[in-house]
């Protein structure tokens, strides 16, 4: 086949000017490993008359998206413009019911939708792909569903979002606070003006839950995903971290248990000889544990135009290369329900941070509300002494079960001593 | 196509039992990644009647490994005999010839023939796929050739041989000489015998001409490789690299610099916070820098039964998938010359030490041989006096070119205060 294929382009945001980029700046050895010539033939974008920097010329304009998603003259979508509904939704469904490929960047999409959009591929015999839809330019999709297909998956780890990555990294180095470090973010381009997608771990357990699916061969269930933020980690947190010899990250993790599978994103203390402990800044890295190949590590760049265009690029050349895997890596049929496991049943060790009276009993009441719930104590740290003040007090505890923990949390809050809600961060071996 | 995808199994070494464990164990999650059941129907060895632990009922045995590659009831053939030459080399070319796919772990076998069997398997529409012969259960072939499709490399770099790696590591740990911590590697089982090949960097000189075949879509060059072990790295030297901010590690290194590719595998300081410096042991890391993709790492075991495994069976899925890339990436036509530039025209820094006689003037010559070859020096240690007698003295360099370095060697080793054969080693900063 020496006939080009004709790609449409819907979104000319950050990413998908990264791929006009990449796609002439390769042009050449795109078209010998793919066997044929990949031409950008249309493009979609909200604002005709911005300025992008893009040389548009001999693209044609189509207005409308979904039109771009049903012309004929395009033989492949890639749909850059995000969120779970609306226009992305609909250009993704329109490409695919006519049975042309799509390649997509858009995790929320898949994660709410993966499923139904796998199954209309599959009818339609048409090829969906989102190796950029989780951290970016990590080929993290290709190795689970193929580079990894001999392995049962015991679990999948990773830094998923470079926006936490990097304020989380930034506390520690400068002991900064949550607050001030994100206000610089924003100002450097790193969050996004409204951050909670980032902050508060959403866009993280988007990327969970796909590489669930995957790892596992499940159905995605991105409703069932365990999610807290780093709103709540403060300086002093950081500094306890440090201490104690773990250092603190946004994680995601699926894990393979008895009685299903387990989906979180929440901050962990992790040893700070954990491979992962050294990712730092805007990277991303994923861990993954199989029964053969051990533990595997992926790290690179997470976000970004550069990154995320390598990835939508391989997903390109992959259909060009008409090699053709199901998106989740098994026919829709044969995804079993996700059956994840409540996070009530997870088991760990604790970091709890009080803030207390400084009088004697205090330590004893706190003490007495873990033993009550079976929780040994690994550690407890109060520096400085300030008689009838506030102070910190930090403990570490031994396994224990989430439900547990809660119980006891519940009783310590209520305590008069006990002057805010208790800070909590699970620790992770890995 | 629901007929399973008869496998035959030439050699039952560590490898060839890991796999045959791998496709019980996890036989039902492959059959459905696949869409069809994988079955190994036959088995070759050199010696029958030797206890492997493995249960071969129902298999059928083969006692000319040639014979199981020419039989019609083989769909696919696995090759993990080893060697360059001989039964190794046959059975590939049998399988290939009457248009049967190959998996094979043989670096060897590949870095020296690997263009003529990639023709070979092109002209019979056969695939040829060897994963599993660099760096164990690491997907890095898939990565670079697929999952960073879209990019330029510019540089591949890995620590490539876990034996070196877990003897330098070990040194460093330990303070032991090479010679002390070799001879536990083998009664470990992590060295050979006759560790010739690892420790003088040959294995991993064929795992590097592979990478770079791939990375850069030119011929498997081995011959042009350079290659320097790790037999001449002292104890002294790890203490200084210590001193000094770096750790000695064995890469492997391809770039593309103007005038053509480098390949080389020596060992290298690499600075004690570079990624790479942090990967210990057994473990093997391939670093890979793309125009667009920017830097990504992958990390995990590079040898042993599972991993190795893990890598065989992730290429028997793809066959079994009927995903077909070209064996380099390219079609063997589209694969240029390799175009190799010699190791005289690397620029680099480089670290010296040299055994002299303290006395004064001595460091005047060598600072004089290197001024003349136009060499700036960065630093020179000289710990500790003794009159009249030998001391180590180190010295680190400014970037040079490779041949002034080596003519101003050659001079300072005819000055007759210079005691030995200077110790040179290359500095990357990565």
């Amino acid at each position: 086949v020496t006939s080009p294929l004709r790609i449409g382009v819907a979104g000319l945001g950050t990413v998908g000017g990264g791929l006009l980029r990449l796609l002439r700046q390769n042009e050449e050895s795109l078209a010998a490993r793919c066997g044929r010539p990949l031409q950008v033939v249309a493009v979609s974008a909200r604002d005709r008359s911005k300025a992008r920097g893009l040389d548009l010329s001999g693209l044609r304009w189509i207005d409308d998206a979904r039109a771009l998603a049903a012309d004929p003259e395009v033989d492949l979508v890639v749909e850059l413009i995000g969120g779970s509904e609306g226009v992305a939704r609909e250009v993704v469904e329109t490409a695919l019911r006519r049975g042309v490929p799509v390649v997509t960047a858009n995790k929320a999409l898949v994660a709410h939708h993966g499923p139904a959009l796998a199954r209309m591929a599959e009818e339609a015999g048409a090829a969906l792909a989102f190796e950029a839809a989780v951290a970016g330019g990590i080929p993290i999709i290709k190795t689970l569903r193929e580079g990894l297909a001999g392995n049962s998956v015991k679990r999948v780890a990773g830094i998923l979002n470079g926006t936490c990555n990097y304020i989380l990294s930034t506390m520690r180095q400068t002991g900064r606070e949550f607050a001030d470090v994100l206000g610089e973010a924003q100002r450097l381009g790193y969050a996004e003006a409204d951050p909670a997608f980032d902050v508060d771990g959403v866009d993280a357990a988007h990327k969970l839950a796909l590489l669930a699916a995957i790892a596992f061969g499940r159905q995605v269930d991105f409703a069932a995903v365990h999610v807290e933020g780093i709103r709540a980690i403060s300086a002093t947190d950081i500094a306890y971290a440090e201490e104690l010899g773990y250092r603190i990250k946004l994680l995601g993790i699926a894990e393979r248990q008895e009685g299903g599978i387990s989906q979180r994103v929440h901050p962990c203390m992790i040893p700070a000889a954990a491979p992962l402990a050294h990712v730092d800044g805007v990277f991303n890295a994923v861990e993954v544990e199989g029964d053969f190949v051990g533990r595997l590590t992926l790290e690179g760049r997470g976000a970004g135009a550069e990154p995320t265009a390598s990835a939508v690029a391989a997903d390109i050349v992959d259909i060009a290369r008409d090699l053709r895997v199901p998106p989740f890596g098994l026919p829709v049929a044969g995804l079993a329900p996700a059956a994840t496991r409540p996070m009530d049943s997870h088991v760990g060790c604790y970091y709890l941070r009080l803030m207390v009276v400084d009088r004697p009993g205090v330590i004893a009441d706190v003490a007495a509300a873990l033993r009550d719930q079976d929780i040994s104590l690994e550690a407890m740290i109060q520096r400085g002494r300030d008689p009838g003040e506030a102070v910190p007090v930090v403990l570490t505890t031994h396994e224990t079960r989430e439900a547990q923990m809660r119980r006891a949390l519940a009783r310590i809050g209520e305590l008069e001593s006990c002057l805010e809600p208790p800070q909590v961060i699970r620790i992770e071996t890995l």
